[in-house]
């Protein structure tokens, strides 16, 4: 049997999330297997780098499946590509090691959070940013920022439940990028906890309007409380940008 | 009576374009006046620096309305952001010199036409630029593009109806920016007839793909007959930059 590997790009405003629901959800695992069953002509069952929620963007979402089928990878390409909504698009396909697995082989990932901090609406970037209005302290986010750097347990930073999973994990780049309006805070990290990402944000964006010391970030941290962490933003605002392997 | 300048963001995908229909059509005139004319308690007659067609975005459309209407300019533009779709903002709103007219003060305009030069489809940018998948000869543009710069008759690139007005404009800058798959292309001049930017990008088309020579843009321009110059590309690929005064 192939291992098929694939690159994603996906705009999440229509769905609810990567993953398949039993239900008649519309997700993109359940367009994407849909879509290859009939190609490959069997049932396909795609793993992806990790599970994206609903409302989540893709620039580099990595997924692989097993075929049977003899489909070149450039075809598999242009076939996906013709029949997919124009809201989803594979941008690589090529052949996996047997062994390669999307989400249990990878190593990191980055991710960008969008804001546009700005009183005034910006019409094309609304599907990919945040808007927020309140002036922001961006040094104090940035200070902030460097005290998430590293290992630590992140319990405080996520809406999972509990449970034996670990909740540490490594975050190597927090940036703050200014393009006029637009910021885009850049995460770099080992892996991320379901919301985690959001929950940082929500509590940098605290900080950056003064409604929290950037040194409150140690003790979040050491609370494993997510009571002590800021709120959850929306989830427009975020993209998965590139899986590292 | 008051005169308001207002500087305006939208994307056209949904509408027919700028310019209000005897008929009920979906146009973003239509829109705003209506908007206006609640605000106001009177009817609202706006001009606009020109009108966009059907599917065209605008960055910075500059419109102006007179009014007895005492609103302070901040007020118009929240009341404006709060009612108005999500499609259409307003940037800017100030008070004009009595005799400020938008169409017939404008002494230059800024348009960009985007195209994702690639076989992949790209997501982010399907509502904002064209797709083209084959190669293109950017310096052979740019040789062709030359030839268009300054005053002539662009008689050959519009779809006006034979008519007395002049179709003599001045181009001041064609320019190709290259980011990875996105190619950029500004066009700054004193006026533009109407379809005339993308009657242009299909003829410069052509010459990226081999299918003209650059030189022969002298000829097209020389023989003011719409049939010499390349098809009319698509509008989701047109964007309104900025008017000058």
């Amino acid at each position: 049997m192939r291992n098929i590997r694939m690159l994603l790009q996906y705009e999440g405003t229509r769905y609810q999330g990567w993953q398949r629901q039993t239900s008649s959800g519309n997700t993109i695992q359940g367009k994407l297997e849909a879509l290859l069953g009939k190609m490959c002509n069997e049932p396909i069952e795609i793993s992806a780098s990790g599970r994206t929620d609903a409302g989540v963007h893709a620039c580099g979402q990595v997924v692989n499946f097993h075929t049977n089928s003899q489909m070149p990878v450039d075809e598999i390409l242009s076939y996906c590509n013709r029949y997919l909504p124009e809201d989803i698009a594979v941008i690589e396909v090529s052949e996996a090691a047997p062994r390669f697995h999307s989400r249990l082989n990878a190593c990191g990932k980055c991710y960008c959070y969008r804001i546009i901090n700005s009183k005034i609406p910006n019409v094309f970037w609304r599907r990919y940013a945040l808007e927020i209005p309140e002036a922001l302290d961006l040094a104090a986010m940035r200070k902030a920022a460097e005290l998430l750097l590293g290992e630590h347990d992140f319990k405080s930073f996520t809406s999972a439940k509990k449970g034996k999973k670990s909740t540490v994990r490594r975050i190597d780049e927090i940036s703050i990028k200014e393009e006029g309006d637009l910021l885009t805070f850049t995460f770099v990290g080992n892996g991320f906890l379901h919301h985690m990402i959001r929950i940082l944000m929500g509590t940098l964006l605290e900080v950056g309007m003064g409604q929290r010391m950037p040194e409150s970030m140690t003790d979040v941290l050491n609370a494993c409380d997510r009571e002590k962490a800021g709120p959850l933003v929306p989830a427009k605002g975020l993209t998965l940008m590139e899986v590292y392997y």
